[in-house]
């Protein structure tokens, strides 16, 4: 690795790895002199081709992920609670973040993180554009706008277009985080990640 | 946690991911004082259930698989090369390691690694039982008997009771190690095995 690459932090709002994952990626990014580029895509999309099934639908496996993520949200101290509404489609929420990042950038991240933490911890609905609204509101963003994003061409199509670079990047899970082309699925990669940044890989 | 619970350490000898992980469990184990038990069994019998198919069989997630590898292979300085035949119907070893265990117990755990370094490290083929003849030569054991092992019927019946084990257990992965009722699928989940271990549970 010759140039400091950004790292890029590929998720789905409705995924509970991605939740405990990007409460680390910030200051990983920050400790490593790294720009982070959030990177919301549909799920659902690349499941279909990969030809996989939510996790909570998946026989034994969905059991495991249940039990883990509370001993994540322990191990972290990070608030959780699966809503009782899940998965859920995040198109509404993952547009209104490519609407912040394109008009105030400098706010995008910590919207994310804010996104994730009021579906995961605090139980609120944020497949409905109101609740985005609010949420944007406590970062200066104005509500009304926000809450109208989902329904705008522009961010409709920056999300497709998202989309369609995560499957053409292989991204077949959240979190899925990329230092240049170098890629590491799962939450329980950063510990390499870090590892990968400080050495420039091996 | 009251009691010094044993480390049951489940895998398939058909699993790289296992074959990482094998290096490791040792030392943890014995850091922490804990008694470490090899649970080989036939990880097809649950992939059937998950409805999941072969790692290196999934579009995407096989690509993602065999750049893991051989990225985990330079971090950990272990020789890897993926067999050509692969995956293998891994019976024959765990039949023979049931015996091992059952006959010169103290052999069994650098048997059952011996087995995962020959054929992710050598590719010598271990469904050969004269292959897994001499490498048990190589710990004191009999290599004509344990050649004969795999079919005799006690040591079939002792793998087709551990697999039956593994679902009920719901070990749905390799590796999967067990911390009494604590179950943590991934080599990648190691260190979080050794934090369980160290605070005795979370």
């Amino acid at each position: 690795m010759t140039t400091a690459e950004p790292i890029e932090f590929w998720f789905d709002f409705s995924s509970p790895y991605a939740y405990f994952a990007a409460h680390q990626i910030g200051p990983i990014a920050a400790r490593h002199g790294r720009e982070l580029r959030w990177r919301p895509f549909l799920l659902g999309a690349m499941l279909k081709l990969t030809g996989m099934s939510p996790l909570t639908e998946q026989p034994v496996r969905g059991d495991y992920a249940r039990h883990d993520w509370a001993r994540l949200a322990r191990l972290h101290d990070q608030p959780f609670r699966l809503p009782d509404r899940f998965p859920i489609l995040s198109v509404v929420a993952a547009r209104a973040f490519y609407a912040v990042e394109a008009t105030a950038p400098a706010v995008a991240g910590p919207f994310a993180l804010d996104l994730l933490t009021a579906f995961f911890g605090r139980g609120i609905d944020i497949t409905d554009s109101a609740r985005i609204g609010e949420i944007g509101a406590a970062h200066g963003l104005d509500p009304e706008l926000l809450a109208a994003s989902a329904r705008e061409p522009q961010w409709r199509e920056a999300l497709r277009l998202r989309t369609d670079e995560a499957i053409a990047k292989g991204v077949f899970g959240a979190p899925f985080i990329r230092v240049g082309a170098e890629g590491f699925w799962g939450s329980d990669r950063l510990e390499m990640v870090e590892r990968w940044l400080e050495t420039g890989g091996w």
